[in-house]
């Protein structure tokens, strides 16, 4: 399985609407089309902020995990929202810090008119597959494998 | 409209499942049955970090909104995932600084066992209604009145 | 008075042995050189954490000023710590969100050979002259005129 | 030597007339008398914001230390400022998070009237002795043994 299709199948990436569209030595990008299910605000599609948050998370991780080729677990991560968000966003990611044990990446989303709605940066656990995190606990090894080997 | 009713008809807080169960004088709680398509995993339940964020930055607003009486978005949050959470998640927010512009909010996350998956600060705008910021343009007079209203 | 020698007459500013080099629409840059008292390390010179995030704080805090031109204190701050630091500092700040109530400025901190050592995020109240914040309490005001004449 | 005595040992410590009072089991407490050239204002002492997150930084460091047994470079810090400080500050910090590569810290900032004046949380790194980590090349070995032998 290539890493695009594992993360894109991760159930909350698919119940969100959001898809993975690039991933690879150290950056991804994502999109989420915007629902009225994703407002904040009864009356006008605002995008709350954990919508937002979520494709940061996930576009943020799928960077990670194409250096470091096994789970990495989000440790922190800020957000700033720069902008409201009142239309489908993108993010892009890029890891600024490729460590051992942990990395930083950072996110930026865009609307569709390409205004910066949000900016984020996350720290990431890298070394995942040593059983110490309790993240991987109920992880699958084949799809440990499968990460590792689409590295 | 009360203010714990107004946070639950917001379209994501269904969408989601989140609910407000508790607000007044800078706290507020809140909870969010796990469901399967809240998980990053294909193959366990574990909440996507952007699911426990959701809820935070929900309950964290709630909790601010309390004592602004105003619409006060999000300027910025830093999460910190401390577990797993596999189980329902509850969230307590409190507000540790009331600023005239600004409030800074402290949430918790636990899960069903009480254990503490999450702990975030976050920054919100709290002077809202000057029409100064961009989140208020779509946000509908009587909603402000009524969050006014039930300060 | 200039923005840049208010700046640089800061008492910290000059016992640390900073120096804002240059500020103006929202952009500031400034140095550090390092010295045997900056480390955090009896061995060898590798600035401590402390040193690093002081030049930071000055540099971002001079971007916010000069666009705001009021007190502007640091609301909160992220930094990420990227390589060790073991020779000069210098840092360049842009505000990447002017608001009314609120600024976001990133901060970037180099060594002497161009290595990005450190980067950070900072919020800062920009309304401070409302006399609403405790820290302009203790503010001369031929202090803020000066301020307020030099944006 | 003793934990507390290599952290007061350290130039910076030092130079800004820090103090670690207490160390050990994931906790730490410390103190910095607040002085003439500590002040970010030329007409009252008011702490810069690098003074009070130098004292952060330390006395978060020892905690973090007094569990790993090694060498701990910060990762990424938030520092929150709640009020100005005028008089003399101390800080206790206390490990929330200890897990084998990282942990995290949480640091709570008081003046002499008890006030709350800043709240920080950070993450470090603690494999620090791995050998992996730049941070750790210019560390004497004598003092990893001394820290190591310490825990």
């Amino acid at each position: 399985m290539s890493l695009k299709s594992m993360f894109n199948d991760i159930p909350f990436v698919e119940q969100l609407g959001m898809e993975i569209t690039a991933v690879g030595d150290g950056s991804a990008a994502g999109e989420l089309p915007l629902r009225d299910g994703h407002s904040s605000n009864p009356e006008a599609i605002i995008a709350h902020g954990g919508v937002t948050y979520s494709l940061v998370d996930t576009v943020g991780g799928a960077a990670v995990v194409s250096q470091s080729g096994s789970v990495s677990p989000t440790v922190d991560m800020r957000i700033d929202y720069l902008a409201p968000a009142t239309t489908d966003l993108r993010a892009e990611a890029e890891v600024v810090r490729d460590g051992g044990s942990v990395s930083v990446v950072d996110t930026e989303v865009y609307d569709a008119d390409g205004h910066h709605v949000a900016s984020a940066r996350g720290t990431y656990k890298t070394d995942g597959n040593s059983g110490e995190s309790p993240w991987t606990r109920g992880v699958d090894d084949s799809e440990v494998e499968g990460l590792a080997g689409d590295d």
